[in-house]
């Protein structure tokens, strides 16, 4: 069977990640994620909360990538404006979904109020919603693009909600092992070994840990044959160095 | 005197991070320090270790900010390829530069650990260096993109080191308030403030902690004045929601 992979890429919408007020978590959780449904995140970029900028973004990675989940600006007050933006990017005017709506006017409140929480159950006309499995408004899609609360726990309910319905390709999976030599000891082996397996992604990772250089290595691809004999490649490059293949994972 | 505005892009290039295997940190330490510095980091992507990807996004982006500030690729091994990329985004060959090279050879090694080691010696003709104040290899710029180590220590050393150095416009300071008030309630008063002061951005930014539904406003501008009445507002607009301005910082 052919390899069939499916691409995705995350919009990290929100001056507080860029501020540096924020340290954004959501990227490491949603690459992970759509990892495991087959679906891989290609690119990232955080995004301010610029009208033309986010317009624009979304125009250039949608037609890219198969898929694009953005996270950030869709709660009631003025900073909120991905729906907006998501609308002019795809040229359709805002709607209020009455899904939405019948949950955010669950919870009673004074008119003015109610009006900006009514904010939120703006959508792009012909999108559909990603429920919320918070309780809370519900995020939506149009097409492939994904939006998304930026909390992080609601945007993972959010992601949660989407298991098993989206197309995922092969599954990307990893084998990994440690080892205390140097990366450049170990560099000609290696570079030996990714030439052999053009196809499987070998990374190596450095740190210098308990006052000793080490490196770990990491071949990602989505034939476990092949990664279990490149592993083995590896491992045996290690003991040639005189060191010991150490932690060795599975992914 | 006119406002001077200094823009900066952070491309983190490392396939660690769109896999999830890594969870990235440098983009946080990266803003803070540029904010201090008069650098306001207007976008950032996380791009994988493939050639053609990081040179063109390395052409499109260096053309659209100040400054370009890169993070990983930049070892011995076979996957550290950033250097070549940027040497052929700038359209110039790579060279051994001298001073890299001296401090690589300070370190024994055998004939081929130190051909893979020399690797990182490997800088853009007509680059500069970036000093590594852990000792190890420096970075390098060419132009207005600099090149940093993806390892956080050896990135933060670079960053240190070009203190001073750099161009900085006026620096954007901070004054945020915590209200124990539901994003909505107040949703209004925000909006009219935020018209009021089209030149500061003010950020809304929900929470929900010990069973209570709260926001944190965040005023962000370089006009200090300014900034102070907007507080004073926001403040009192928190007032007549019945809640109580809570943890008022300065930045």
């Amino acid at each position: 069977m052919p390899a069939r992979t499916v691409t995705a890429c995350v919009l990290i919408i929100g001056n507080e990640i860029l501020s540096g007020r924020t340290q954004d978590i959501n990227l490491n959780h949603i690459t992970l994620k759509l990892g495991a449904w087959g679906i891989q995140v290609r690119e990232a970029r955080v995004i301010p909360d610029v009208p033309n900028v986010i317009v624009d973004t979304v125009n250039a990675v949608r037609a890219q990538f198969d898929y694009v989940f953005t996270t950030g600006g869709i709660g009631p007050t003025h900073d909120d404006i991905t729906a907006d933006c998501i609308a002019d990017a795809f040229g359709v005017k805002l709607v209020i979904n009455a899904e939405i709506a019948e949950r955010v006017q669950r919870r009673p409140a004074p008119p003015d109020v109610m009006a900006a929480r009514m904010r939120m159950a703006r959508v792009p006309e012909g999108a559909t919603l990603i429920d919320n499995l918070t309780g809370g408004p519900q995020g939506f899609r149009i097409e492939n693009v994904f939006v998304m609360a930026g909390i992080p726990a609601v945007m993972q309910s959010m992601l949660d909600s989407l298991e098993g319905k989206l197309d995922g390709g092969d599954i990307v999976r990893t084998r990994s092992v440690t080892a205390y030599v140097g990366e450049s000891t170990i560099a000609d082996a290696l570079r030996a070994i990714q030439n052999r397996y053009p196809h499987i992604d070998l990374g190596s990772y450095p740190f210098f840990r308990a006052d000793r250089y080490g490196t770990t290595l990491v071949m990602r691809g989505t034939q476990v044959p092949d990664l279990d004999e490149m592993l083995t490649e590896v491992c045996d490059a290690i003991n040639a160095c005189g060191a010991t293949p150490e932690d060795i994972q599975h992914g």
